[in-house]
């Protein structure tokens, strides 16, 4: 069976959970549904979970909380009526928010209650229209579920007795719809996952129910092996690994939050990403291992501008035990953290993000490496990109080096910095900022073009 | 005017002095002369030094030293023979033996003041025999000098103070000999340098007369740009910079120790390696900057086997702030110091000597970097060589690394790690040990075959 989650973009209003349904049906091994709450109808629009912290925020301070309660209840009364639904689910959300707002013997932290509303009344919404189709469908809270979390509120971590717990929902006939973000303590305290939390839910529930596959409706049709941005129609990614995924993810190709990823990842559960609007596409298939094609060694170009680079020599650097630590000590200290930190004989370089380093905090940190370390040279080089070739198995195949820094060279674009080896899938390069696109480009048509 | 240093295998006995006195007779701005003790004449010699120090450890374990003794004086008496000198100064010798032996109120460590009457005794024999053959040379105490040190036995370190009162000695007239290897405590005590420190006292003497050259005399025509074992007649390098001297050493490079050159380094005093044995080639100059000819930015290939890496992954390893810090500091823990630690997403490598990782001490380490920093993945591979291409200026010339990569191509070796941009002037390589010698001699006939 399968688990299918839904993003919020996904279940925004009637339009999309009519598709979201025909999508569930059209496959009857999509078993377990995860949804989110419902997320902007248009640019201007606000995500339902967003309207529900404003009440809770509100009825904290004091204001009134009249206006968000009746936006809330607006909200899903366009939808309910929309998908020619009873309206009676309206008068539960409202009892369910007086009781969370007004009842302090309630063990759940109150914000924690109101955030997971959204999530928890569009399951409901769903589970109704589901059966209003005929079908055999039904509302599961993640307490029934077996959804046991750690007592951390806006934080909580899956505890592993969850997962037999979720395996029996295998015995439940029908389509089980579970809403995503939140989870129980095994003392009974509602307790919610950190922000995109449903995408958690769906990996955790992937997991539990030993799934064959677990699918993330979202509104790309795939992940695509670099960003269209810089190269129009790309190819899209049929396969990748989770290696693989999360070095790309660098550049911000992750469609979903990377820790969400972990349950399924452990389980061996594989993934697919798909477009709730293009549904018949294949989408792009996230797997532990896969075959590799020694023509195509490089299935990803990653890239992002923004770094920058701190240089520092020291003559007999490397005599000196513990420099390297000690130098990173500094950065941790100050709340910097780094990319990476290539080092020499006689100097280093670390790669930090721009914004870890505002020019305000640049004189604090300069003068400790100076004072601390006592070096020869210490400068900032801003402006830097860094590329990213992305394959398993990239290590091991003679060439692709050489054949990256001949598309640098077609591109007329100065290496700044080269790291290969740390990693077994992937490449490295930093550049200025402004060779980013003509040596991307390059890439791309050296590692991809001529290709079938 | 000039520092001339003559180490130990340029003054092991009568014929190389004379070959010596040639050298410095033969021009008038080798003025100051700094030398080493007598060093072996022949593989089966042992060195001066070593010979005072069998008879300091004699003396203080309560054995005879008479032959010790005896030995001591033979070499020296051979020699002044053979330089048709008066045979006084072994009286001298024996004197200061025996005072050094039985003198309680001596400041001084006995054993360092055993150590350095090599060097004392020889600086003493060639001013007597560039005296005798006419010439005004004077032997010059390092405590007349105005070598101060600090009070660490065989690890004194220069004080600034010294730097003036050594420049008093360009009032003296006539040839200087002062005898390396140590210095004197402000109280009067005798500190010995670290062993090799003729070099040490070298480049103090050269930064503080200011001298236009400091020549270290020793038994290499030049550096040369490639290991010459690897590359048979490889082209010698005619000027590097102290930057290119410390990449080009990390494969043994270096005919001397790093540490000594750098009162020379602060002071900007330009050095030449030349061979004793052939002095009126050029030999190698080695200064703070140089011209870079942009058609050859590469201007030496180090290479090193006998390097492991130790590879970790962790799911989002980088998100967790530190763990390349704490990585580091379990090594520095265990007592291994690292080469290099490059860190991709999710993984890192660090490059180590293989001799700092025994057997025996793998499992440790990785149990601890399992147990602590909890790792998905820890995997040692033994058996890797690193090779370093260096040259000023090498970051900013665009088509290095394409060329490089091509030259393993052609040598169809495989690249397992490139490390560039940490440093301006090197870019490294590694690859498996088998690959060594192919892939420099590649990289030799692309980089510098074919060149004027």
């Amino acid at each position: 069976m399968k688990v299918a989650k839904f993003g919020g973009s996904s279940v925004a209003d009637a339009n999309m959970l009519k598709k979201v349904a025909n999508i569930i049906v059209s496959d009857p091994k999509r078993k377990f549904i995860v949804v989110s709450a419902p997320g902007k109808r248009n640019k201007e629009d606000i995500k339902v979970t967003d309207l529900f912290i404003e009440l809770g925020n509100n009825f904290a301070s004091g204001k009134p909380i009249e206006d968000a309660k009746t936006n809330i209840l607006v909200r899903f009364q366009t939808m309910l009526e929309n998908l020619k639904l009873s309206t009676e689910l309206l008068d539960e959300i409202d009892e369910s928010i007086n009781q969370v707002l007004h009842n302090d013997s309630l063990k759940t932290n109150r914000l924690d209650s109101l955030k997971a509303m959204g999530e928890d009344t569009l399951a409901k919404v769903l589970s109704l229209y589901l059966q209003s189709l005929g079908y055999d469908a039904s509302y599961v809270n993640p307490k029934e579920a077996g959804i046991l979390v750690s007592d951390q509120p806006g934080d909580a971590q899956v505890l592993e007795e969850s997962y037999d717990r979720l395996f029996e929902l295998n015995d439940r006939e029908g389509i089980l719809v579970i809403p995503g973000f939140f989870g129980y303590t095994p003392d009974g305290a509602l307790m919610t996952f950190p922000r995109g939390g449903s995408d958690i839910t769906g990996s955790i529930v992937a997991a539990g129910v030993k799934a064959e596959l677990y699918e993330n409706f979202t509104d790309v049709d795939s992940v695509y092996c670099v960003n269209p941005n810089i190269v129009s129609n790309p190819r899209e990614i049929k396969v990748l690994t989770y290696k693989e995924m999360r070095e790309l993810s660098y550049a911000g190709f992750s469609v979903f939050h990377d820790e969400a990823l972990i349950p399924a990842f452990k389980a061996k559960i594989p993934v697919c990403i798909k477009n709730t609007n293009n549904p018949n596409q294949p989408g792009t298939m996230i797997v532990s291992e896969r075959e590799v094609d020694p023509n195509t060694p490089v299935m990803g170009i990653a890239s992002d501008a923004g770094f920058l680079s701190i240089y520092v020599s020291k003559y007999l650097m490397n005599r000196e035990i513990g420099f390297g630590k000690n130098l990173l000590q500094i950065l941790v200290d100050e709340g910097i953290s780094f990319e990476h930190a290539p080092s020499g004989i006689d100097d280093m370089s670390v790669i930090i993000r721009e914004n870890q380093l505002p020019i305000e905090k640049e004189k604090v940190v300069i003068e400790r490496i100076q004072n601390e370390l006592k070096v020869d040279t210490v400068t900032i080089e801003r402006g830097l990109a860094m590329i990213m070739l992305v394959g398993e198995k990239m290590n091991s195949t003679p060439g692709v080096a050489s054949k990256a820094t001949t598309a640098f060279e077609n591109a007329n674009v100065n290496i700044v910095m080269i790291n290969q080896g740390s990693s077994e899938v992937s490449m490295m390069f930093g550049i200025k900022e402004k060779g980013l696109e003509p040596a991307v480009q390059s890439l791309y048509e050296i590692f991809f073009q001529n290709l079938n």
